[in-house]
C-alpha cells in the first residue's frame, strides 16, 4: 500500500471513531471545542482563563494533548477545571480514538463544555476530526501575521481565529487587521477575536463566543 | 502494510537520499545547517540576519521550506542571500529527496554555507535527515521555556539551541536558564545561545558558532 493510501485509510478510520464520539456528545449535551495552535501560542493559558469563567456558570472539563509530560493538565487542574492529559508519544496530533477512550472518565462524563487542547502544531492536528463541535485556531502575535497563508488547512477548518498575546503588539510589526485579512483570504467565513491571556484584555469576546456556541446546541 | 511499517519504509528511503545529499555536500565542501522550530519562532529572521554577516566572508545560500507561499525565500533574497523556496504541500517537513532535487540549482551549487529553513513545526521535521551537518533548534521566548520537555525529539537531535526573542523576556515568565536546563534534561550535550533577531543582541554568539562549524569541515 502506498503512503497516501495508508494515510487515507487512517483518516477514514478516524472519521468512524469521530462519528461515535460525536454521537456520545449529542446524547450528553456536551459541546466540545478543539483548540489548535503552535507550541506556546497560549492554548493552555486560554483554557486556564476559561476555567475561572466557567465556575458557577457551566459544568466544564478539559482534555490536553502533548507528546510528553502532563504539565498542561496539571496547570489546568490548578486553575480549577477537571482535566485529563492525553500523551501521544510519536504522534503529532490527537485522534478520535484517543478521545473515545477517555469519554467515560468521571472528569469528562458530566461536562456541558469540553475544551480539548490539541498537540502544539499548525499542521497535523487540523486533519483529524475529534467529534468536536468546532475547531478554534489560536495564533499568537509573536508568530507573525502571515501564518494563515502559510498554513492554510488549519484556518480553513476552524470556526474561530483567536489572536493571542496582543499585549506584545508594540514589540512586533504584527497587525491584527492584516492577520484577519490573511486568514479570511484562505477562510472567508472565519470569526476572529483578539485578546491577551496574560493581561485578560479581550477575553470577554472569547467568553461571548463560547456562550453563543452553547446556546446553539 | 501497517502505518508504522510504511513510516519506517519512508524514513529508510529518506536516509538513502540523505546519504546522497551528504556525499554531494562533502564533494563541494558545503556545510549545511538544518534550522527547525515552531512557526514564527524566527527562523527566517535568523537567516536574514545571517545573510548580512556572510557578505564578503563566505559564499552562502538558503533553502526555505513551507507548506505554501514563497514569502520566506523572497524575504531572504531581499536580505541579500541567494534563496530557493521548497513548498511541501500537505507534508509537514522537508525531506532529503526534495533537497537532492535542488542541489544543482545555481543558487546552491557554490555555497560553502547552506542554511536550510525547515517547515515551521516542532515535531515532524525532526525525524528527517536532510544530509545536513547539524540541526539547530530555534525556540522563541513567547513559546515558553517548557517546550524542550514537551517536544524532546527535536532537541535530542539538535546540536545547538537558539533561544530567540530575548527582547521579549520582560513580558513573559520565560527563564533562559530554565529553558537550557529543560533542554539539557532531554539532551545533555546541547549547546545554547540566546539572542534577539529583532534587536541584534546576542547574534555574535550565533555567528561564532557558525564560524566554528565551518572551521571543522
Amino acid at each position: 500500500m502506498t503512503r497516501l493510501a495508508v494515510e487515507k485509510k487512517v483518516l477514514s478510520k478516524n472519521d468512524e471513531f469521530a462519528a461515535l464520539v460525536r454521537d456520545r456528545f449529542r446524547e450528553r449535551g456536551t459541546v466540545a471545542i478543539n483548540i489548535l495552535g503552535s507550541p506556546g501560542s497560549g492554548k493552555t493559558s486560554l483554557v486556564e482563563r476559561t476555567a475561572a469563567w466557567t465556575r458557577g456558570r457551566v459544568p466544564a472539563a478539559a482534555l490536553s494533548g502533548d507528546q510528553a509530560t502532563d504539565n498542561d493538565a496539571r496547570r489546568i487542574r490548578e486553575a480549577g477545571l477537571p482535566a485529563l492529559q492525553i500523551t501521544t508519544g510519536n504522534e503529532c496530533h490527537l485522534n478520535a480514538e484517543r478521545i473515545l477512550a477517555v469519554l467515560d472518565a468521571p472528569e469528562v462524563r458530566n461536562a456541558r463544555l469540553l475544551l480539548i487542547e490539541n498537540v502544539g502544531n499548525l499542521i497535523c492536528p487540523a486533519a483529524y476530526d475529534l467529534g468536536e463541535d468546532a475547531k478554534v485556531a489560536v495564533l499568537s502575535v509573536p508568530e507573525g501575521d502571515d501564518k494563515p497563508e502559510k498554513y492554510p488547512a488549519l484556518f480553513q477548518r476552524a470556526e474561530l481565529l483567536v489572536i493571542n498575546k496582543i499585549d506584545m503588539l508594540a514589540l512586533t510589526d504584527f497587525s491584527v487587521d492584516r492577520a484577519v485579512a490573511h486568514a479570511r483570504s484562505v477562510a472567508p467565513h472565519l470569526d476572529a477575536v483578539a485578546l491577551s491571556t496574560r493581561t485578560g484584555e479581550g477575553l470577554t469576546l472569547w467568553f461571548q463566543w463560547i456562550e453563543n456556541r452553547l446556546a446553539r446546541t
